[in-house]
């Protein structure tokens, strides 16, 4: 059912490993515990199946079995018979057993008979996906006002109404009308616009990014983002919380259970609507009203919330916290292939914040031994294009090993295979002296290499407990991430300098508001 | 010889098609365009030609073949007979008949005698690979003020040393030990650092960018960044010119040639060295030191030099630049397909400087015939998820055609198809009643609607003369341009909102110098 169960996670900030999802009970204490029927469902119904392969109705069903969905899957419409070879029913009630979980996709007229429906059957929870209430005009309210009292009447938990779904991996449930299916992980997303949250989705699934929830809560009539983000405190499967909000009714409540909530999960935060014409723009989109930006986000700030710039930044930074050790300060080692990413790469930390120190003598004099005499001699280290397998691996322990380095940015060293890859097939193509033995011998000695380094790097984390963030320039072909069977921690590789600044960039700022806060934290 | 020599450019941002490739007179007049024999040369020597596949002699010239130059190739080295099927020679004096351009590969310390051998042959210009020189010691030095002499005595123009080499795609020549090799169009870099170069050399062949000529202009010992800019000016194929700087020797001249340039062509710069730590690792890469960097990237942007603040963002800005029609001022339209990405994108375009202005009402009405009452009825257009076909397409029009707006941003109607065919592809799977015919024609008319889409908004563009930026939000697949044969303009689809902010508040920068100038350019 709920593959993560027995997962503890304290002090193991990668992703929830299979091997871990044996069945058990929940063991935790929360007020909202009771949403785990709905997030884990053993069985689904989808008011509103439809044969029409562009309808709502068609594309979530869909999605649910094609996701590979192990539980009881129920159409309901009156005037099919068959959807996707699985037979229709008439209706809720007409449905054998226990129910947990109603995605409802009629019109919004609808929704409260089937709600009543609901009720009756006594089911663990609904996701209202249909449009036309509070976003629209008056009689939307209204209509909004009616459903969210009756499901408060009768405690039943309703996502949404104007959602684009949830997904819940570790129950292999992908319950939107977009197929993205990223893979199991430990964030968990919660989205005030469905079409943001699934298009970050389908960025996850890309890049290989974990993700244990993802929720578009809608006009949050019923239940809203920080009963969520209540609901994910005590979430076993989730280590990171991202957020985008445009509006927040009881903001004093979601600062205070951020607060709390922050100590122990990095939640990362993009406030849409921060101008005047984004707040309209918000204010059209999901009807709420979001108060003064600035201070909002100050008060975020101090609920130890971080805050993204831009929606590529909620998953850039939360596979950072998900995969990386929390840095212990802000003095970066910069190690690269080349000294022009080595001086963008230094002059984006100091614009967010973070030191290059110099170099301590016995570290260049270990780094000596592997590069040729004009090399940098400093930090960054440039490793001047060496074809010294071993340099790139010498420079970033001594780095990550020194007490006055806190983080190691590591430029180009992973990421080669691609650009190896063009050579040869100019090779292949051109040079009638080369076997195509020879060139995949080559390819496979770099794909090794890439490997052993990778490998090397989770090893260095381990010892070491600081981040140690890759950039792979190029495009790896493989996601962004690196993982190890039974690692603590996963590599991170981005295809750009900036992002990997940015993740230690907070992460300094994280270390410093738990240090504020006296604590030592178990994990990220 | 030079495919572009007739393109008249004039009026043409779009990148210089093939048909215009017929041969003809350079018709310019400028003190550099001696420099046309080493960018599109007759023919070719690598000095230190090598048949070891890891080393530069080996990767150049293999290069030079894969990308199809069509001019000589001589591999120079008197230990080995044949390399990649050509014959070796001994010496460039070995060499028959006359030659054009010299890449040398050799140590440092050859550079001398070989230079000597380039005067003898009376080359046409020399590219020195080589590192060893200035960028290491005080024999460095010495040894590159002693080549830098001979050329400026004997009148040979030389790129280099410490260099990746250069691309002059109108001459299908790929002479960089990379093998990244963009296709031809109108973007020019000169780039301080040849790491970085050639990966963003990779980046455009990815994103499918047109370039005209990079030069890793290296130690800069004789031909300087302010020199190939002054070529650049009148190079016929180049529209567009991006800088990557770590240190202008003479800033004076620099600025006063970029103030020229830039009336005609749009310079793009990133200065690497903008921190204190970032300075320090410049000077140990290049050599170069810098002098305050905010006094210097105000000069740049006094003499009209629109500046970067990351490598991609050279990338971005340029294709931008190259394919789109200059804003004619700030007031940006938004359409998206759903609320949140137009909600961030509001607040992207008023933290870069830009306005959204309000919807006139006659334009209200005419969207409101393709959309459901709900729809925001304001700037940004929020489509609500509509799969009227016809709704995007007067919604752009609608905007652009508006004397209010000066640029549209266009969100996620190119980019579809990957997400539809993730739908599909779960139809497949899991519905027994939808044949793959029936998916097929599916799939066929959303790439249909994809491409006519991206059609009409090249026709606008050119029928009222402002950009319509498009966002594809998921990868395209195809790369980040769309071009129509015969077209004045290419379709620009960023996967993110910010990409296409930056763009048109760059743009509206150089509308506002231009405007200042009291300039109406021809172009951009």
């Amino acid at each position: 059912m709920t593959p993560c169960d027995n997962y503890t996670g304290i002090g193991a900030p990668n992703d929830c490993a299979p091997e871990r999802a044996a069945s058990g009970q929940r063991s935790r204490n929360n007020r909202f515990s009771h949403l785990d029927t709905l997030f884990h469902p053993r069985s689904v119904a989808v008011v509103g199946a439809s044969s029409g392969i562009r309808k709502w109705g068609y594309l979530i069903l869909c999605n649910i079995l094609a996701g590979g969905y192990t539980g009881a899957v129920y159409p309901i419409n009156p005037k099919e018979r068959n959807i996707c070879g699985l037979p229709c029913f008439r209706s809720l009630r007409d449905i054998p057993g226990p129910l947990d979980l109603v995605l409802i996709t009629t019109p919004a007229h609808t929704a409260p008979d089937v709600l009543k429906e609901c009720t009756e059957k006594k089911v663990g929870g609904v996701v209202l996906i249909s449009s036309g209430f509070s976003e629209t005009d008056d009689r939307g309210r209204r209509l909004e006002g009616e459903i969210v009292d009756l499901c408060q009447e009768h405690e039943l938990p309703l996502i949404g109404p104007n959602t684009m779904g949830i997904i819940s991996t570790h129950s292999d449930l992908y319950a939107t009308g977009a197929h993205a299916r990223p893979r199991k992980g430990s964030i968990a997303f919660v989205s005030q616009s469905g079409n943001l949250g699934v298009q970050l989705m389908h960025w996850a699934m890309d890049q290989g990014i974990g993700i244990s929830l993802f929720i578009g809560s809608g006009n949050e009539g019923s239940l809203n983002s920080t009963d969520l983000l209540e609901y994910l405190e005590s979430d076993p499967a989730t280590r990171t919380i991202i957020m985008y909000l445009e509006g927040i009714r009881d903001g004093r409540r979601f600062l205070q259970v951020a607060r709390r909530v922050s100590r122990e999960k990095p939640i990362i935060a993009l406030n849409g609507g921060r101008t005047d014409s984004g707040k309209m723009a918000a204010a059209s989109h999901t009807g709420s009203m979001a108060g003064s930006t600035r201070v909002f986000d100050a008060a975020c700030r101090q609920a130890g919330v971080l805050l993204a710039r831009k929606p590529s930044e909620l998953l850039d930074l939360s596979m950072g916290f998900s995969s990386l050790p929390l840095t212990p300060g802000n003095r970066v080692g910069i190690v690269s292939l080349g000294g022009g990413w080595g001086v963008v790469t230094c002059d984006a930390c100091r614009e967010a914040g973070l030191e290059i120190p110099p170099l301590p003598e016995h570290i260049i004099n270990k780094i000596d031994r592997h590069l040729p005499p004009f090399w940098s001699r400093a930090n960054p280290v440039d490793l001047v294009g060496t074809l010294d397998m071993q340099a790139p691996i010498v420079a970033v322990e001594e780095l990550i090993k020194s007490d006055r380095i806190d983080a190691v940015i590591c430029l180009g060293i992973i990421g080669r295979k691609k650009l190896a890859q063009l050579q040869m097939d100019s090779t292949r193509r051109m040079n009638p002296d080369v076997t195509g033995r020879m060139i995949d011998d080559a390819m496979g000695a770099i794909s090794n290499y890439e490997v052993k380094f990778a490998e090397h790097l989770l090893r260095l984390m381990e010892a070491y407990n600081k981040p140690i963030v890759g950039v792979s320039l190029a495009p790896t072909g493989e996601g962004s991430q690196f993982q190890l069977e039974g690692g603590k921690y996963s590599g991170v590789f981005f295809p750009t300098p900036e992002s990997a600044v940015n993740v230690l960039a907070q992460m300094a700022l994280r270390r410093q508001y738990l240090n504020r806060l006296g604590d030592t934290p178990a994990h990220n």
